[in-house]
């Protein structure tokens, strides 16, 4: 092993233990024994994931700090210090109703990594860091990728600090330090890293229904989030006629339905989803006062992304004034679409080529940390299959030797980066 | 006054100020000044309106008797205890954003009366009964009219004893127990009324629009609630192609757009309604699981109502499979349209006429305890105006001179009814 660095790999049984473990964590079980994970940002639940991963971390011997935004880098250095570290990692947030694997993959394939290079006396002259970042999923802070955002300087700390939960109002900044994540290490970071590398499921169908192993991501396809409010005027359900009616529930219907028509007569490259929509006052024999509802729209490309957003827009407002209704929108997140570092890229899919992997190149459809690094220094993701594509769902599932081959592929690029 | 009984009057300003005085229970600002009402079934705002007017009838020298269901009736003796009392009456009860006129003028219009019986030293040979029955809105507990549908016997004691809390799942003896109001009084009532008759605001615009003073009620029109809940399948609203989709959402959308087509094809006479729709898990960035809505659809044709069912039933049912979800359907209530008693409607036309009212004859949009009372004893009700024909709003406003109108019309019913 030490002769032929090539054939070192890590073990794979140690990593889907630790996936387990953390999986017990804020473990939700599902009606047919699936077992899922609800995690929410800055939650008891996430405060008992964190400290999970950092009693792993400080077990395998490495520096840790904690930032003021509460995410959490683990180092292992290198024989160079005055070269800028090699980083990997993801979150360990999950929403309501997750799997066990997204994010919680990328965090955790970091440590194996590096307890793989400890196992067997690998040094490295770049330090290696493991990094999970807060509030990646945005189910309960808004905008998504928060931690990584902050970190890489995109959005200023106090008005992340100041976020509020889409759940109960409760302050970011009071919910980190409620749970002592506040950490003391300043945010943005004092410097970018050499390189960042994420491995992650892919959360999609694509791997699995060309029964590829390794994905080698390209890019992130751009996101568009927005929450409409729609004020009408509530009245009784049996007395009022048709005529006069400003029912915001039917003018919020009829959105849902354009989304829906939008996707299609735009093509693949384009997803719409209305996920959360709450009424007020909600009670059967109530026309409805006001509708609150989101819209999350993707694409991977820019201008069409604009193109969706602006078709959207224009629907909106006719059909809220056809309707006698009003409109307030706020944005939530909006990221352009981001192009992964072509050598980084090339990287990946060389090394998986060598394990004997078969690879195809992909955009990823969700949203990551990485993409946000990648405004810092050269990035590229590893995709592994999910089973049916289910992700945010605790159904989610990813098969163990799959788990292993994308860890297998992050170990060697990580490797091949840190040595030189 | 002793002399010419007809010149009799109720006390406009005492009757205005108890209608006050009962709407700060529970009252809630809205943001242009309105003062609206939030006494949901069996709350402990509840509890604290009934007490209130349970103080009034004892101060007013009434024999109170509570029921089994909580519905609670207080007696004026007549001076022959062999004929069967004349009753009025309606509830006391709101939705979450109503008003102080919905329900509680009927009640306190009937104190009132008493009073004014009181105060003028009339006796009359029949008793006189005022009730208010419990959860008439329906806003809390499925059907609604629970109280005065148990009282005519039309729902058994212990299955609507054993009716969940639509907002926390609370079994309704339970809550009923916890304020107090569960009364020794056997329900359904031993023997029925001589007559039934209600005041009650019109909750819709055209007594407004025509300009009449009292609505003479010919019937209620029928009503058919029903909640659905679809499963789709929750999945990575970035990663799940639309081909991949089985959104709930979008399947509920299209049923809330195909009730409004519905209703302007079926024309006036036909009111639909989504008011109630919750999505789980609700997140911005996750295709829906399951969504669950009702649906209120109303009619005065009984045959209409079943037609609007049945179409619905059938565009549910292609929606749902067109989405590839499933759906369950659960009905909360369902009342056949109810024609009053033609004497007890003259009764109150002459009446009314006689008084100088401008008077309409009309049915009635929403489901009122009269109708429930109709299958015991003749029936019939009085209708005073809404301003803009707002009602289940905070904004609900019936004015003093209709107020004063209405009660007087009550007063001389009740009057000529219980006099002989």
């Amino acid at each position: 092993m030490g002769d032929d660095p090539t054939a070192l790999r890590i073990d794979g049984q140690r990593l889907w233990k630790r996936l387990n473990d953390l999986g017990e964590v804020g473990a939700v079980l599902g009606p047919n024994g699936e077992r899922g994970c609800a995690r929410l940002a800055l939650t008891n639940a996430d405060r008992l994931g964190r400290d999970l991963v950092v009693t792993w971390m400080h077990d395998l011997g490495l520096q840790i700090s904690i930032d003021a935004i509460g995410n959490v880098i683990a180092t292992r250095p290198g024989s160079d210090p005055s070269l800028a570290p090699v980083m990997t990692g993801s979150h360990i947030d999950t929403v309501r109703t997750g799997g066990r694997f997204d994010g919680n993959l990328g965090v955790l394939a970091g440590l194996e990594v590096l307890e793989t290079f400890e196992q067997h006396g690998i040094s490295t002259e770049r330090a290696v860091q493991v990094g999970f970042f807060t509030n990646e999923e945005g189910a309960r802070f808004a905008p998504d990728m928060l931690g990584s955002l902050v970190y890489v300087g995109g959005l200023a700390l106090e008005e992340a600090l100041d976020a509020l939960a889409m759940d109960d109002g409760a302050r970011l900044g009071d919910e980190l330090g409620a749970i002592g994540y506040a950490g003391p290490t300043p945010c943005p970071a004092a410097s970018a890293p050499h390189a960042f590398v994420e491995l992650h499921i892919e959360q999609g169908p694509v791997l699995e229904e060309h029964d590829i192993t390794i994905g080698v991501v390209t890019g992130v396809q751009g996101i568009s989030w927005t929450e409409y409010t729609i004020t009408g005027r509530s009245a009784h359900a049996g007395t009022t006629p048709m005529r006069l009616r400003r029912d915001p529930v039917v003018a919020a219907a009829s959105i849902v339905g354009e989304a829906r028509r939008l996707a299609s007569v735009m093509g693949n490259s384009q997803v719409t989803t209305v996920g959360r929509m709450e009424l007020f006052p909600g009670l059967i024999n109530v026309v409805a006062q006001r509708v609150t509802f989101t819209l999350d729209l993707r694409n991977t490309d820019e201008r069409m992304l604009q193109q969706a957003e602006a078709h959207m827009a224009d629907f909106i407002s006719d059909a809220c004034a056809a309707e006698g209704c009003t409109v307030e929108q706020r944005t939530l997140a909006r990221f352009e679409p981001v192009s992964f570092d072509p050598t980084m890229i090339e990287r990946v899919e060389r090394i998986a080529d060598d394990q004997g992997n078969s690879t195809l190149r992909m955009p990823s459809g969700a949203g990551h940390d990485a993409q946000m690094l990648a405004r810092m220094c050269p990035t590229s993701m590893i995709f592994v299959p999910s089973v049916g594509g289910l992700s945010h769902n605790i159904a989610e599932f990813t098969a163990p030797h799959h788990i292993e081959a994308g860890a297998n592929v992050l170990l060697h690029t990580l490797l091949e980066v840190a040595r030189r």
